[in-house]
């Protein structure tokens, strides 16, 4: 049996279907290089067919990406699977995954197809694929939950047809362990030719078991996870990217096999992703998590202190815990400043972007003694969405004093106008978000309002995210700044520009 | 086999040992009431012997809680065992739980005892015990790498010295779940009189597969899972309590028992948890995470559309996702906001307390319109330590301008006596910690600050979390109000009084 477990990461396609937690074309290119950094195998970089922006994405990931192979989701149509095919065009290594639902209720009730008629679309879905690349991967939407026999014969059917890899997820996060490692045994054992392609599965974490599930299955014949990083996704999400990679490395006398995974690059990947998507990694996430690898016992530190081995099994270091790392300061130079993002992935599209956004380092470097990487983070991606920007904020005063009503007077420029108002509030928070509502009169809701500190100390820059709704669309806004007024209402005003650049979509559920 | 699951909560003792996560006692009352409404079976409500505001914290809960078992951890040691003995004397129901390591690594290197030493000590450890209560549970610390014949020699000697419940912990989170039910399968297979006992699981989620586990086990013929509500836990945490309950009784068919737990009350304890220890649980989380049932993609809303069942495997209100109830507004009057306290399980200590809270509950809902269960519980977690408050914050006034540096102006009050002190800073946040500074000359350092909205709106209250550490303590200090700015002073406030009534204290490993 082959020991390379395949890691298949969905962050930019199933982990970007959180509601709020959707990516620009850009910030998907960010994650996609610390993806590639990291040695993930396979990154499905989105759903090219949903609408011009995700074709564009998966496009764009497709020519940046050199490492991995790029793959699209594509419904099993041949306008999905052309699409599909024409966004992995410039990759290095291109795949189209195509899927079909399988399940009773989901063949009667969503597809209305009988199961002949779902075998021959999945069978002609292949075809259309191949045309286009000779790694092509099938999946039996709602495996979990569909019949043993009918999955043998569609999956006989397609790898005949050419599919090379065969998924099976379990979309409503409805299986434990033993039962879901006994399906994949079982297929593997049934379906004919099933050593000619790569078994993989795709779990969902609504009873907590997304994990458990992938890593039974993998004990049972499975050489590919799908998986996101933090477990980002709908619902409770998809297995842990890190959670998998780290269990199977841990564990290699149980799980027979091991990943191409760069450990190290763990921890700054899932600091991207929460940061991008705004999406918190709670304390006590395994590997991810702030606590993870923090203990707080007497008796437990005494164990440390006597023994290294007594309480740990992995070391922090390994998947790339380290302090801050001190990178700049008021006196670094244009030079330096470039070098530091280049290695951070970040993309410098002009000199005129750099010189803009080295102006803006400048200005933090004078409120802030020390720029640490996350930092640089925030403010690239304050510098990134720019161009599109239809509302900004020029300039802003805040007070609060204890027995008055808080005020904020906001001067913005909405679609290049200047606009000057003021508001009063509860607090500086919703006074600012009252102003700018009295100019953009969007009537969003608020939906959420959090603040997290960048780095540590009292001078740290406060990432503000603001999820925003308006008829049936969930955006998140991101703003950073050491005045926390002053984030709040840039990430506001991020949100309303995300409002404002409305763009359709559809997405699917795999 | 016995069809009830017993669910040990271990939320007060484990989860409490996590780094920043330490609770006052009444903190903990009001958890462990909220964990009696639940409907849990046992609530480990401590360690006796750590300190004496641990003793006092399990003695006080023992005396609240009628409808749970209330237990004490204590160490295999006469002194810890008499301490738990005397702190659960007045529960209608009481448990003590001793544990000993009888993994090699611990008992040559932390122990430094002999495995014969270790049982007799265990035996011993049991007799005691049983001066106080009937209900004895022993727990074998790090069984996760203990050899089994080791253990079945143990558990044969403490069941015979009437040990009631046995509990087998993976105290580092190493087990996978085929292997840790086989130890359980084996376990019970093997030891003597297995039948007269409860058998039990405590798992760690460093590998995030503590649920997964724990359920293993479940099915080899465990009848006890100990637990923390948000899986809160040194490190990777705990099993969660939420995911255990919903797989068992989401997935009767496998687990053939069901827990007696009213799920209705499982999102109002996350809650409660997450704003006492200011651990947030992260949007993705199952059952109690914001997105737990949450959907976003097209072609799962069509399918939810078209029938329920085709997207939907629990029901949000089965585990007490309601909307925010409109509880109270200006026009309340005292009695309604007494009776409102009395359902949240808020204890209302005096008539003088009341009054006060009362006055605060009107000043409140001057600034905002609706008031909600969690403004609620904010006022009364606020109004419940100010008692020993050494720093307090009496009036403030914050000013920042975009080109200037913010600035902050406070009154405190320290030990009685008021004091005025004016800071600038990089952020008017920044400029009150530093005000702050200036007169309490703490030398702490800022580990993390985050704010969450309590509820939705532009007029929520900004709850803030403020994590200082010194001298290899960490302690976690919260404020709430409609100003961030001022939130965010109370919680820095917060945790220096926390920091200035040191107690020592002693965390166990189990």
């Amino acid at each position: 049996m082959n020991d390379q477990l395949i890691i298949f990461d969905t962050t930019l396609r199933d982990g970007e279907q959180s509601p709020g937690a959707s990516m620009t074309r850009d910030e998907k290119l960010r994650i996609a290089r610390q993806l590639e950094r990291m040695k993930v195998n396979v990154i499905e970089a989105g759903f090219a067919a949903a609408s011009n922006g995700d074709f564009e994405a998966v496009h764009a990931v497709a020519e940046a990406i050199k490492d991995s192979t790029v793959c699209s989701l594509a419904r099993a149509n041949e306008n999905d699977i052309r699409r599909a095919g024409e966004a992995i065009r410039p990759a290095a290594s291109g795949r189209i995954h195509t899927f079909i639902a399988t399940s009773p209720i989901h063949m009667e009730k969503k597809l209305r197809m009988s199961p002949d008629q779902v075998v021959e679309q999945a069978v002609r879905a292949i075809g259309w694929a191949r045309e286009y690349t000779g790694d092509v991967e099938f999946s039996a939407e709602d495996a979990g939950r569909s019949e043993i026999d009918f999955l043998c014969r569609i999956f006989e059917a397609v790898i005949n047809a050419g599919a090379t890899t065969i998924n099976v997820p379990d979309t409503v996060g409805y299986n434990v362990p033993e039962q879901f490692a006994e399906t994949i045994r079982t297929l593997i054992e049934r379906v004919p030719n099933s050593d000619k392609v790569v078994w993989s599965v795709h779990c969902h974490n609504d009873l907590g078991l997304a994990v458990a599930n992938s890593l039974a299955a993998v004990r049972a014949g499975a050489r590919q996870v799908e998986c996101t990083v933090n477990g980002l996704g709908e619902r409770a999400g998809n297995a842990s990217l890190e959670e998998i990679v780290m269990a199977v490395r841990t564990r290699k006398d149980v799980f027979q096999c091991d990943t191409r995974i760069d450990t190290t690059q763990i921890v700054p990947a899932s600091k991207l992703v929460s940061g991008i998507t705004g999406f918190p990694v709670q304390p006590n996430k395994a590997i991810v998590g702030a606590n993870a690898f923090a203990h707080e016992s007497g008796i437990h530190q005494d164990g440390v202190l006597k023994h290294r081995e007594t309480y740990e099994i992995m070391r922090a270091e390994d998947v790339g815990w380290t302090t801050n790392k001190l990178v700049m300061g008021k006196h670094s130079g244009r030079n330096a400043f470039r070098s530091r993002l280049i290695e951070l992935g970040v993309e410098i599209k002009s000199e005129e972007q750099l010189n803009h956004a080295f102006a803006r380092f400048k200005e933090l470097a004078d409120k802030k003694h020390e720029i640490f990487d996350e930092d640089l983070q925030a403010l690239m991606s304050d510098e990134s969405s720019e161009p599109q920007e239809h509302f900004r904020l020029v300039a802003s005063s805040f007070h609060s004093e204890t027995g008055e009503t808080p005020n904020a007077r906001l001067t913005l420029s909405v679609g290049g106008k200047e606009a000057k108002v003021e508001s009063n509030g509860s607090g500086p928070v919703d006074a600012a978000f009252k102003a700018i509502e009295a100019v953009a009169e969007s009537g969003a809701q608020l939906l959420l309002y959090s603040v997290n500190a960048i780095t540590t100390g009292t001078d740290a820059q406060g990432e503000v995210t603001v999820r925003l709704s308006k008829e049936d669309r969930v955006v998140n806004g991101q703003g950073a700044d050491t005045d926390i007024i002053v984030a709040s209402a840039k990430a506001y005003l991020n949100a309303l520009n995300k409002l404002h650049s409305k763009l359709e979509r559809l997405n699917p559920q795999v």
